[in-house]
């Protein structure tokens, strides 16, 4: 297997991408952002297209973000992390919490999705402003029961375990799963977490933790990490939000 | 590790649970399926509801459906089928495949969380009789959208590995999700996929190779396997489909 790897995904936002290049980033590997090249290095959203077109020998995935590491292509925010985390030190040794970090992330996923249908409640086919009654009912809804439903049950996680992270006793990939959910969260809803904020302080706590760890600090000061932005999975569309 | 896995998922639907639980029964692996078992089993809803309240001594999951099996707790049902998989002989051997065999179950997994929408876009917490507008405009543009977006990946997945199979050319818990959808998505939506059918040749075909293997066909004939019905993910709601 190639040292290398090269991840896929939209150029202009953080996404779903944003979980697996968090990975990358925290192990500081060696890793290209495909799309995010220019076309004569091999890249642009016309190389990403090609694979999911089909037109490579590679097996083409549904979506991005999607990985290329020698012969493997994994797809799926969730399944990408995992296997990135296995190769660089972020996945936990034992069995038992290798699987508790797997559904952790999972789960995270599910989140992300719930989301992102905030502001697309009737399909991604539509623009926002042609499903935004049904994105304020949507909306409510996530504020009122989904948020303080995930974010509690982190909270449940990290009261239980007694420690720093969410497996274990050290960083792994679920944490960084938590940490970009509160900052997704937090963009998005602005008003609703200054109030469920209050209510979860382990949660913030490992969000601000995974912030300082060295590499990632470093990142996110770096012209690397993508602004958030009405393009994205999570949108600060102020009607949709509320305390 | 204990033969015997537990797994827990609520007793009247098929659901999430039916994806791990097709993995079980195609292996006739050792199994119990908790929440349908009787109170003087140690089984029921209680018991699963104790370990979802975090008052048992092991990690509560987010939701059902999870697996207890040892001191391996794994909730999701992508990752509880990869698990299984692994452990009864149902995931490829090789690492490419393996990647992609999980790409291709956790994909499903979004098609299900789709299909739930059709019928609670706005949430799960509201009856669907209080989001018909919003169902009626999602069910539409998953019809004529997502659901030939999916089917139409499978059978290019099937035409361009020339196999039997969605990954190699063996049986893999990947083409139990195959399975799994073409029967919610007749049952949810048959007038749909009564047009859509006659498009997808390969992707029946495999549905019918499962159904055909001897343990599914047993399972499918038994009283284990529950009917779908109008509180699982895929309902059929007439109004909701159309050719």
């Amino acid at each position: 297997m190639p040292e290398r790897f090269d991840l896929y995904y939209w150029p202009t936002i953080q996404g779903r991408g944003e979980f697996p290049r968090l990975v990358l980033e925290a192990a500081e590997a060696d890793y290209r952002d495909v799309a995010r090249l220019s076309e004569s290095e091999g890249g642009g959203v016309a190389a990403m297209m090609r694979i999911l077109g089909g037109e490579s020998d590679r097996p083409a995935p549904f979506a991005p973000p999607f990985l290329v590491h020698g012969d493997v292509v994994v797809a799926q925010a969730a399944e990408i992390s995992a296997y990135l985390a296995e190769r660089l030190g972020l996945m936990p040794s034992n069995e038992a919490d290798r699987a508790w970090a797997r559904t952790i992330a999972l789960t995270a996923a599910d989140l992300v999705a719930e989301a992102h249908d905030t502001h697309h409640p009737v399909g991604t086919g539509l623009y926002y402003e042609d499903q935004k009654p049904e994105a304020l009912r949507r909306a409510g809804e996530f504020r009122r029961e989904r948020m303080p439903k995930f974010l509690g049950w982190y909270e449940a996680i990290l009261a239980r375990g007694g420690s720093d992270h969410l497996v274990g006793r050290s960083l792994s990939y679920a944490d960084f799963g938590l940490f970009q959910i509160v900052e997704g969260l937090r963009y998005a809803f602005p008003r609703r977490m200054a109030v469920l904020e209050t209510r979860y302080p382990r949660v913030v706590a490992l969000h601000d933790r995974v912030a300082d760890h060295p590499p990632i600090a470093r990142y996110l000061a770096s012209p690397r990490r993508l602004r958030f932005n009405e393009d994205g999975i999570f949108r600060r569309y102020p009607e949709l939000d509320g305390d």
